[in-house]
């Protein structure tokens, strides 16, 4: 669950930036190396309380709960079939 | 829970903003202003799923044990009392 989330933001990032590619065109390496630290960095302490808060529960009994909320929450399993308990703690 | 959850993003975006200032700084207005853009539709993508899930479920008994649990995950009532669930809601 963790890894899809990351993946999730990650191809999120990577979409907008392509979409802004025109206005950043101007833009030295460098410059483009930093907006998307920027952005990764942005996504990363989004997701940061998320991560810590399932990682801090794992192996306790509610821990599924939260981990099948999560899922539905940010629509992770819209394009997978059933997982099993070792999957979904990925 | 909604409104929370875009305000601690916004104040995310805006802090890393601000902590990229050196390195945006030879930017033109126009430029700083597309990097702003595009930060603030990264988090909007990354937290859609979660805000329109909590939306279809509105009025679902099961509504309020995904609000608990994304107000959890997010870590977003580490500076507030109880609140009432018209609270909660928002």
């Amino acid at each position: 669950t963790i890894v899809s989330l990351r993946e999730k933001a990650e191809s999120i990032i990577q979409a907008e930036l392509k979409k802004s590619t025109s206005t950043l065109k101007n833009l030295t390496p460098s410059q483009k190396q930093s907006i998307q630290n920027l952005t990764l960095s942005i996504s990363d302490k989004i997701l940061n309380d998320p991560i810590l808060f399932l990682k801090k529960k794992a192996d306790r009994p509610s821990l599924n709960t939260y981990l099948d909320v999560t899922r539905k929450l940010f629509n992770l399993d819209h394009n997978n079939g059933n997982m099993d308990n070792e999957d979904r703690l990925k």
